[in-house]
């Protein structure tokens, strides 16, 4: 391991595999994104992997060294054993074996963890949790994931489920989340809760350039960019949901007395008109030492995030 | 250090101070409780903590050997330099350099920590978390108070400030709590909010047997004996509140995959009549990975889990 080595960083997503070629200072030397082909199932994937990994090491220079690759699955990983359990986006993906697979396809050291924790674990290293140890990350889209950095290493839980931050609940006879169960904090912010919030007011006469949109076809995006255009409702459902997400961060720090919560993800783009109701309700609930203590900002990667924070998991694992 | 050696540990509170000689399987060999005096302040208390320490090693055999000291504080403390920072409920406690002042009154090696992180690590270590990595202590009282063990070692956060699990939200437009705050789990299930659940259906006409004790001297043990004698209005009291639990429980068991959580506390003595909808709801709450791996369970060691985690913090000290 040298600090001019290379690594690999994989994201592999239910329709995109997105890969990089990465330096120890977390810089993307080079970048491929392919379809991800999952319905041809485990096998044939990992072969596409194989392939990208292959024509990053055939296009570097004479006497560079690529130590090392990391890849990111959506679903539950035993990262000790490099074996991905489930993932319910990806057919056929149950117990492969993939740091086995991938020595056999490339000869490389392989590692593998959880896409939200590798997100988690680049922000960490080279984004927005540079120089801190306990951090949270949170993802808004569709759903609302979440990462731990505890102690300075990702936190896996007993089993490797631990950083569902998206189904804490706060408010336990709330609004029915994605999920099944009420008041989660991805009832409220995940694309879902923000349409419904919408559209009730819409229901109830309020005016907005929204209603133009029609129901169907209406995004989060299309909520940010009225909001930014100075509508009332627009905003008005920016802070709510900014609001419940703040309660449900104090409410970790509380328990963790975190650092820092780093916030990415498409809804995300909103920015203030989101994180600054988020940040107040964070500190109001959060008690003296834990207000103290933590504070909210944007994650800086974007979508790199998850490829970079694999590329770093190799780096780790190779002892760098 | 080795397995013959003894420890002590004290368990500071603002009331008693409860020391013990403890052996490395955690059993307590000898033990003693004095009043604690705080009103004196620091140096006072630090003496009759000096001369309890003393007064085991002078009772001990020849050749025994008393390797470490731990105390737990019901306060703030910067565990690396031993240093108490704040403790609210003893006058005077801002900065004591406790380990530095026991070190010069009885020349034992001294550790200081939080009494709840204390009595956490008592359980984990000898008690109802053995054999796990994955712990939440809640102590039911007055308060809610919390200690977490993640990845077999107490964990305290960036500032020493993390398992405040009783000011996590369930219901962010629920009821008051100690704090100020609305809906944290204390509001609910801390002695306020229990009598507070009596005394609204009491007014609302409810019959139960608790009307016979006046108001200001009811107590939550009150509540667990109507319970216990069949009263339907107690039995819902403590099954709200013990569903309440369960719902902040299934919170932290998705963000952190837990493997098992220990309660105890006065308030816990009402048994499965607290803890049966607790365990429900919080498996309900909790995700599939989750919910399979975590457990609830009554703590084992009562009010000696501050003394023997204080004492097994020594050892951990010791290298042992």
């Amino acid at each position: 391991m040298s600090k001019t080595d290379y690594y690999i960083g994989i994201d592999l997503g239910g329709t995109n595999i997105k890969a990089g070629l990465v330096n120890t200072k977390g810089e993307v030397i080079d970048e491929r994104e392919i379809r991800t082909e999952a319905e041809k199932g485990p096998d044939h994937v990992l072969d596409r992997i194989g392939r990208m990994a292959k024509s990053f090491q055939s296009a570097c220079e004479e006497g560079v060294h690529i130590a090392g690759l990391g890849v990111g699955v959506p679903g539950q990983v035993d990262t000790a054993e490099g074996i991905v359990q489930e993932a319910p986006n990806l057919p056929g993906w149950k117990q492969v074996k993939v740091r086995k697979e991938l020595k056999s396809r490339v000869n490389i050291p392989a590692s593998v963890d959880n896409d939200a924790n590798l997100a988690a674990l680049g922000e960490f290293a080279f984004g927005a949790g540079r120089g801190i140890h306990e951090m949270l990350m949170v993802t808004l889209g569709t759903g609302v994931g979440g990462g731990l950095i505890l102690g300075g290493r990702v936190y896996h839980g007993a089993m490797g489920g631990a950083g569902e931050f998206g189904h804490m609940v706060i408010e336990r006879n709330g609004p029915v989340c994605n999920c099944g169960r009420r008041g989660c904090i991805e009832a409220f912010i995940g694309t879902r809760g923000l349409l419904q919030a919408v559209k009730d007011r819409l229901e109830k006469g309020r005016k907005s350039p929204l209603s133009a949109i029609p129901e169907q076809s209406r995004t989060p995006k299309d909520i940010s960019e009225a909001a930014e255009s100075g509508d009332a409702l627009a905003r008005e459902v920016l802070r709510e949901a900014g609001d419940a997400l703040g309660v449900a961060l104090g409410s970790v720090a509380n328990l963790l007395n975190i650092e820092r919560v780093v916030v990415g993800g498409g809804v995300a783009k909103a920015g203030d008109l989101i994180l600054n109701p988020a940040r107040e309700a964070m500190k109001r609930t959060a008690l003296a030492v834990s207000r103290e203590t933590v504070s909210l900002v944007p994650a800086l990667l974007g979508n790199r995030a998850g490829l970079t924070g694999a590329s770093r998991l190799a780096m780790l694992d190779a002892g760098y």
